[in-house]
């Protein structure tokens, strides 16, 4: 493997001495990229874009071409797991995921595939591998999952959801059948980052977009608890080096202290909370990745430059930080605020 | 005046000593009753059955009439004050609330109506008379406000918003316009609330529903600030008696030792935040209403009745425990569920 030019991002997050804050930015290849709509468009649907892993790593690098940024993450839908346990993910104009069959039984538990990643899920190891290929050596790549219970939200509702009415039904009268998937999903999530470790990916994020629609208890145990079996499964180290791992639950604010006990390298914040105090309540046990509004990409250049001050401050001196928004950019953002802001945290952090 | 019967909630809320811990709904007056949706039906739209008085006294009485709640709560809609500052609201079938004028400068401020109680406002106040007249003394009747952050984010976004883009960009880019409109909406509120006591409302409620959207400086900065300030001007004394002020902020889990110090004699929690740490942050300062996920009442009536025990074990011995939803009663709630909870929070805490 070609060596890794700008390895900050790595070191940020293992806390170890870096002479800038690394930056990316959670969905940086996205819609508010005329390039990005040019090759989706190209693709067709989304997820045809996410099955041609040319088009794949085309995308993944746009952002890279544009901004300056300490890696990449690969491109791919949240969904691809659920899809290969065989419940038949599509997507309809104007709307979001939808399965052809969904989960509320034990018996729909029971029928599930457990993917192989060599057969049903080649082609993310194969967009995984041709990334890696093109960005030679240039930043790292990181690979990602959804969570389990975020991963069962749409496969028990359906799709996306306001009220999550079946799954949290399933939940507080069902636990056993709910237990039950998110073990087969945790067994899965661990193979497919594992996967992607071994196709090339050097660090990885799990995404729990929705453990924040839970209750502390119901926190630990539906989602946290299988986070941490994940983390303690995962290949920790390939190539020589260490894979860090990230853990993001939007809305995970209150829980910080309890995600930083599971063995995680760092915690992904979003920007409803302070990040000094949460460094102040994690201590030295991880890294922390965030955490501005994505909104502030719709104010002006200036005041973004202001925001990012603020939240290095809040940091304050030391590694352990990783820059990002405290969720997806927006499809509205102005790609040249996004450069704004990237620029802002390399000048304003530099050491 | 007639007496009142059952002074349960207010005694709590003011944590004096209750036989039992006082329950109500947040939105127990809605669309999961069909006897809501039969009145809803005879009014035409939803704005026509807020501005009738004997309607809007029948639906807010409809729920008392099936459980034995221990508060009624105005029926009406959060986007009243807007609406008589001028905006024109609308609903369109199948659709959120929209405006006519949507505000996005200092003039679009400026030209704001400052609304009269007894002229734009009044059809609220006669409903609230015609609603404390009918419950005869038998619980005390709730009156509600939006807070000026979340009046702001419809006003400014021009209906309902899943990304606050505009709210936001005029925070981070004008400020000083959006604290123009908070100091508006601020002064108009406490108006609403302090017309609403006279007219008969025995405790109120500010509904922050999108506080939880902002970071912790901007929360403080541009809707605590401001409920601050509404509390501050209200009349707390009525007829003779102490009027108790709730601030409700979803997803201000992380933020309740702020909140505690407004000035407000309660707080409303979500469900995400756990009422017995809560109530350790909070101190003596505040007594707490809340907080059983709504989705819970998706289970069966014996795993409800299991949940409403851990919660009233969670907060504890002693007063200053109301108990509620931690957001409002969803839809597709099935009514007797609805009753088994009612009851179960009763039996449970009777002393």
């Amino acid at each position: 493997m070609t060596k890794l030019k700008n390895d900050t991002f790595l070191r940020a997050l293992l806390k170890e001495s870096v002479d800038y804050t690394p930056v990316w930015m959670m969905r940086q290849a996205g819609r508010y990229l005329p390039e990005y709509r040019e090759t989706r468009s190209r693709a067709g649907d989304f997820l045809s874009l996410c099955k041609n892993a040319e088009l794949a790593c085309e995308v993944t690098l746009q952002p890279l071409e544009r901004y300056p940024l300490d890696a990449a993450i690969l491109f791919s839908d949240i969904l691809t797991i659920p899809d290969a346990m065989g419940q038949g993910l599509y997507f309809e104009v104007g709307e979001g995921p939808k399965f052809r069959k969904i989960i509320r039984t034990a018996a729909d538990v029971e029928a599930l595939i457990q993917p192989n990643m060599d057969d049903e899920l080649d082609y993310v190891m194969n967009a995984v591998r041709v990334i890696r290929h093109e960005l030679n050596g240039r930043v790292p790549l990181i690979g990602f999952s959804g969570s389990p219970w975020t991963l069962a939200t749409y496969m028990v509702e359906g799709g996306s959801t306001k009220d999550f009415r079946h799954i949290k039904a399933m939940m507080f009268d069902q636990p056993e059948v709910l237990h039950q998937l998110l073990g087969r999903l945790a067994d899965s999530v661990t193979d497919y980052l594992n996967a992607q470790i071994l196709a090339g990916a050097q660090a990885v994020q799990i995404f729990d977009t929705w453990g924040g629609v839970l209750g502390s208890r119901e926190y630990r145990e539906f989602s946290l608890k299988y986070m941490e079996r994940i983390t303690a499964g995962l290949l920790r180290e390939n190539e020589g080096r260490k894979v860090p791992v990230i853990l993001f639950t939007k809305n995970g604010g209150q829980w910080l202290e309890t995600m930083a006990d599971t063995g995680a390298d760092a915690l992904g914040l979003d920007w409803t909370t302070d990040i000094g105090d949460a460094r102040r309540r994690v201590g030295n046990r991880v890294a922390l990745q965030g955490n501005m509004d994505p909104c502030v990409l719709y104010a002006s250049p200036r005041r973004i430059r202001e925001e990012v001050g603020r939240i290095l401050d809040a940091y304050g001196e030391g590694s352990g930080h990783v820059f990002n928004l405290g969720h997806g950019i927006h499809q509205f953002a102005d790609p040249t605020h996004a450069g704004a802001f990237v620029d802002a945290v390399h000048e304003l952090s530099a050491r």
